[in-house]
């Protein structure tokens, strides 16, 4: 089961199998969304299955979290998003009335988003061969060269902030209140949303974008320690500035979750320069979807390749990527 | 069951709810392959997931199958295949040898079909909450202008040849065999196979190719009988001169499957402008995956919306989609 958590052993599956088999450069990049160079410009390709459980949760379904999850991979790559394809697996079983109110909040989405859902495939498998439906997206989007390093980080450097656009966890928590039916279920809403809109008022300056990813399975505290493997930088942030809603913190503490690590499904983390940041952070708290943006720290030379956080009591925690599953079937 | 069977429930559920809620007109052309204009040129996307079962069988597994799939899906439609996305959906406890031998075939295929798959995901779910795995591949290719009517296929006239590119049945009688272990499992191979290339020798008179379709779920019938409802033209072909291997034909004739119904996983038809259609089944009949090719028929004016069979014994059949569920998770 692990090795879907997102986190290290996720990580070792791709370099290990997938990443090694199926060995090209694109790939190599591990970013959200893979960027190939056409005659006549540049492109961005992205896929995900969703195979979230409940199919139904506070603030989303299966249906509109694949098409914001594919939206947002295109979108924190730098692209604009333009056509959606998808593909159910179905239970056989599911009633038509379920599948029908996925396909309308798809729908729904994919026009708030301004993209198009253009070519399709249906599946359906024996009761018990899969979990009531499993969707995938993959999406295609254009890239203009000003943008291209987003995806890939390579422009950061010591002294570029780090923002989060909004508070820490509320999918993850949303999940787990559905799933466990738990009394506080209706409160616990699902960030899920489409971030293509919010991120377009920020690349008026694209260079001074260094890093965007949506922080999902294994959360921003995967995010961040991948960025800090891959460039061989340090990262320093603090747990105060962190904004984590006080239902999600409590829940946390009840059942053992940290939100540094649960999935967000409406919130990009950004690396931006230095002098940029106090107007990204502008323009994010503008956006109804980044209305609790915050700066959470900053690129280090200090102790490249590692994460570390200014806990709230004072102290100094190491983080590192998940090493196994918080909560499986997230997304 | 029957909604996926590729058949008219399939289509049905494609109608009713897909194109419906999805509403734009990539979706109502019901294409392989959905085309789109970027600002520089045409381009071909499509998506399939497989569900095959079981996961290896003679001739192929499901990597295989999801790679020469999609790299079909693109050719039929007149583009050149270029790149693929994966999602894989892996069921915890698949041994990670089955994931790499799946892996390494899907690498080795899109070597041979010159693709590369530059963007993927994988997710794990609970024992029991899918069947080993799932595998969803997504495709851009590139279209040139003269060859868009292909996937189409709304240049067809009354006169027009059908050809198919080889025997009938070929991967759904070798799923049948491994499925139920069956004594010819070893003899009855699927046809799997990336079609671009043999496909791509057709193409220097673009207008002679009038339509072209991967005979895969549903198998030759139905993509016949779509074709002559969508265009109001009439579709004759001979029962005589459909080829289709002994094996196969004995097979059917033991289970009670029509060989025109079951699916290929590596066969094309096409139809052909009648000056042409000579020169198109030497070209098909020099490439290896196209020796058994043959001319089956012809597009008519009788008849509108019908396909007619001539059958061996004499008479005349009427075709229509399948209306249930032959044999399940063939791809």
């Amino acid at each position: 089961m692990s090795h879907g958590s997102g986190g290290r052993l996720s990580h070792e599956l791709i370099e290990k199998i997938f990443v090694h088999h199926f060995a090209n450069d694109f790939l190599r990049a591990q970013t959200d969304s893979a960027t190939f160079e056409t005659a006549e410009g540049q492109m961005a390709f992205t896929t995900d299955s969703y195979v979230v459980d409940p199919i139904f949760f506070s603030g989303g379904n299966i249906g509109k979290l694949a098409v914001c999850g594919t939206v947002n991979d295109l979108a924190v790559s730098g692209a604009e998003p333009l056509y959606l394809s998808c593909g159910f697996i179905v239970e056989e079983g599911l009633p038509l009335a379920d599948l029908e109110k996925i396909v309308e909040s798809m729908a729904a989405e994919a026009v708030a988003a301004g993209v198009s859902i253009i070519t399709g495939d249906t599946k359906v498998v024996n009761r018990g061969k899969c979990d009531k439906l499993f969707i995938n997206t993959a999406g295609v989007g254009r890239l203009s060269a000003d943008r291209r390093h987003i995806g890939y980080g390579n422009t950061i450097a010591p002294g570029d902030q780090i923002i989060v656009s909004g508070s820490m966890g509320d999918h993850g928590i949303a999940i787990l209140a559905a799933r466990e039916d738990l009394s506080f279920r209706s409160q616990a809403i699902s960030d899920c949303a489409s971030l293509n809109g919010l991120i377009a008022t920020l690349l008026d300056r694209p260079a001074d974008i260094r890093f965007m990813r949506d922080a999902t399975r294994g959360g921003l505290a995967t995010v961040l320690c991948e960025l800090a493997e891959r460039h061989e930088t340090g990262i320093r942030i603090s747990e105060e500035k962190i904004p984590v809603k006080e239902l999600v913190k409590g829940a946390c503490e009840v059942f053992g979750f940290d939100p540094l690590y649960l999935a967000n499904e409406g919130k990009v983390v950004l690396v931006v320069a230095a002098e940029a940041a106090s107007d990204v952070l502008q323009k994010l708290r503008a956006h109804p979807l980044g209305a609790d943006a915050a700066i959470i720290g900053s690129v280090t030379t200090n102790h490249p390749g590692k994460v570390l956080m200014n806990t709230a009591v004072g102290g100094t925690r190491l983080l590192d990527m998940l090493a196994g599953e918080m909560l499986p079937r997230i997304c």
